[in-house]
């Protein structure tokens, strides 16, 4: 679907995250992942759970249920699944049936947040997460505030195409960020297996008002700033500030780092859930100043929630596709897209293939 | 449709409860039923009016219209219609033309309920009408609060399955009347042509608080509940409370009766009316405790239209029908819902055979 | 669709009303028109421009954009649109790409309201729509208040059918201007090329008490009534006061003449626009008088609104097109109705003609 070829709409054999740390207890919550309902709690020890959230004797939602002990008891009828799926309990008998069980989802807290494995559990590798030192997480130079949790009224691939055309900064964020003209900046592109990345240079530019508050800098800058998406889900980038120089060559002296963090989760057809952090090596142990920063970047996010909202409405009154016209800001927009089919392509051939041995085997 | 089998929905040669008795006056009302408008409200002597609630100029309903002397009056251009169905009168001419009409349904007012027929007119039968005296409507030991409307967030079913299958109560009602293990009483189950029910016998057992408060008793007690349903919408169960005995063939002295009556009829695909009815033996003059049990009652049926919103959401939400896993307690269930379609077949049928006999006679 | 037939819905070659004067500024609004978003707003000059309300870029729409000097300034990316559809800016590269426009609606503004033309652009012959001064408006006897708009909940052509058809007055607006018997006045049906027409005339009838008030005068009256639709979506009316006179010849002494435009455009194939106006010849200057009439009209057409969305609902949950009961007083209705009918026919099939022709030439 839109933007994405006909009939593809997202990769399961992926790790996504599925919340924030915070936000799974042991109360469970509800949360739809690529169509499909999951109930997310943790067990006594402080492990977290993702099960299947439909029981599968009359379809009570799980997430909507209670957890008692370690397990999740359905709010209708009280069958008990425990954390692997397997029915550990029908209160109205004594025999379990056997095929009552639900799935159980592969989870890695990583951070501040529950990674989900939506494939065939035995192919759950954790080692496809990207790296979360590596990419600042984790890093002691950066304090990280992530908190921010939000429902996309629009199918999760409007959210990538937002984060890979950057030049929306000053027409969409024009009250907000307005700042960095993307498209004169200097775009260095890369892409490997599963990631695509791109750089910008700024030389020698004003200090855009938000940034200039926030280093109480008023001067001229050097900015450096890069996006890097690991697919399917967490686009990592790098904001780094300095006071301009004479010297073409140099950077003047370093006025602060921010890392930065959007994550994009399908959760059905036509909406998503969103998850963004901000890191910083200035101001660390300043709370308020961090509660404020949020505070600002939510209302850009607003911004991408609202043009998020208007194109899912337009899409769903055409009748046919919509073609885009491309440009040449979206050379890292269609390279991604292509990496997304790419990725659902060659989940449905191999789906095929394993039918296909299957039925020799059979 | 689920839970019944694909393209079945409800049968039509039925008598259904269509309104509590207070709720047709001279004003009239619009009430779905088997996705048909119908508009109800009374002539001035006081008999019900049932009558097809869409006018056949130009659709407005009549069920939003205005009663004049004993007819319906549409609301847009006046065209009035009465109590058998027939066209009275068109303002804006003196002829009435042939076919307009609107259908007229046979309605029977028994006790504090208004009964529809929404087969064909001829073939409608009071007396397959449950005996409202037999059932303990109207009779003079029981003092019955029927005042209690529910529009269901799903599909009729759902609540024949609600009502089916009783081991619910400790789950979804935990914090009302989780009471009494129906799951670990035993029970006796019967079937006629159009009735099933299920028999509970629990012998020494705490008394749940609500009821301990009800009788102002907190010792243990023996417990006699059963359901019948007469299909295909009244429930009808006893309640009976003794004190436990020593003796294990006995009861002990009598706590008090309840009667509780459960009518479930089919709106649209997806929604349902309930009608809820509680009679006792006990403090039946006390309409200040029947106010506060009613009450009581509702917090239940909250729970209960909670229960039926989420499972029809997450129907609404799967793309093939699904598969319930069945357990034992669901045998009263599953015996029911066959009966269910065994009663939409068989009408089913008939009218294929009703058309090849007017196919011949043609 | 109903009323109309099947697979029919409205003309495109045709001269629609847009929007009144006044609502067209420099911050531009989205109106949808026959099912396309449209991006209306002013150029610096005062000049109205309408262009297709969806970036061909990522579907953002850009009647919820910016207006830059002259242009429309997409409020995603900033791509730049001037008057002409043209794009004459991409911010992110110096070319722009050939196909990158929208479409521009040819529109002309007269007296208070913006009329659009839908078809093929060179098409757009103004000479098409009704001549205002003929029709009332732009006539320095009349004093016209038009401000009036409401979002219709339901089909156009239910507004069409209501203004067909005046015998609802009695019903329908039975508490506001329940007046003037329509079935019994003589009434005299002209019919055109575009437009047809209905006129009543009324004898020695009680003064409606509306308009006794609005005379201060109680006395008998004639009345003459006429209203004219130039299809494809306006309504000319004119109601004309007299006293009642002892000659059945001629009326008594003028009371007042009212002029009364309806404009109905379709939106979308299940909402609609409504534009009202009402002149008047008498308290011409007294614009506390105007207002006050304008509520007293907003009250009847909360009526007509609700009518329709009473019918449109009816209509959704109906399985098949639903058969009218045509009545004497519909004949009008029908008449019009096919005059619709025929419009769209004619242009399906000169489309299908200028295919073959096509076809021929390449």
């Amino acid at each position: 679907m839109y933007p994405l070829g006909k009939g593809l709409f997202a990769a399961r054999n992926q790790w996504y995250i599925a919340a924030w740390s915070k936000d799974v207890t042991r109360d469970p919550i509800e949360r739809w992942i690529l169509n499909e309902p999951i109930a997310l709690y943790r067990t006594r020890s402080g492990a977290v759970v993702a099960l299947e959230g439909r029981c599968p004797h009359r379809h009570f939602p799980l997430g909507k249920s209670r957890v008692v002990d370690d397990n999740i008891q359905c709010g209708y009828h009280g069958i008990t699944f425990s954390p692997d799926g397997s029915c550990v309990r029908v209160p109205s008998q004594n025999a379990i049936p056997a095929r009552c069980a639900v799935k159980a989802y592969p989870v890695v807290e990583l951070w501040q947040w529950v990674w989900i494995w939506m494939g065939p559990p035995d192919a759950a590798d954790p080692s496809r997460i990207p790296d979360h030192l590596a990419i600042g997480l984790s890093d002691s130079a950066y304090q990280v505030d992530g908190n921010s949790y939000h429902e996309v009224p629009g199918r999760y691939m409007l959210m990538h195409d937002n984060l890979f055309d950057l030049t929306h900064f000053p027409y969409l964020h024009q009250s907000s960020i307005a700042s960095g003209d993307f498209s004169s900046a200097k775009e260095i592109r890369g892409q490997g297996e599963n990631w695509i990345s791109g750089q910008f240079e700024f030389k020698d530019i004003d200090c855009p008002p938000i940034y200039a508050d926030m280093f109480e800098y008023h001067g001229r800058i050097n900015r450096d700033f890069g996006m890097k998406l690991f697919l399917p889900c967490l686009h990592v980038g790098y904001d780094h500030f300095f006071r301009a120089s004479a010297s073409t060559e140099q950077h003047g002296a370093l006025l602060g780092k921010l890392s930065i963090y959007h994550a994009i989760t399908p959760a059905t057809t036509r909406t998503a859930h969103y998850f963004f952090a901000l890191g910083r090596t200035f101001k660390r142990d300043d709370a308020e100043f961090g509660r404020s920063l949020m505070k600002g970047i939510d209302a850009v996010i607003d911004e991408d929630m609202h043009a998020t909202r208007e194109i899912e409405s337009m899409l769903g009154h055409m009748d046919a596709e919509p073609q885009d016209l491309l440009l040449k800001s979206d050379t890292t927009c269609v390279l991604g897209r292509r990496m997304f089919e790419k990725m659902i392509r060659r989940e449905i051939a191999q789906a095929f293939a394993d039918k296909d041995t299957d039925a020799v085997q059979a």
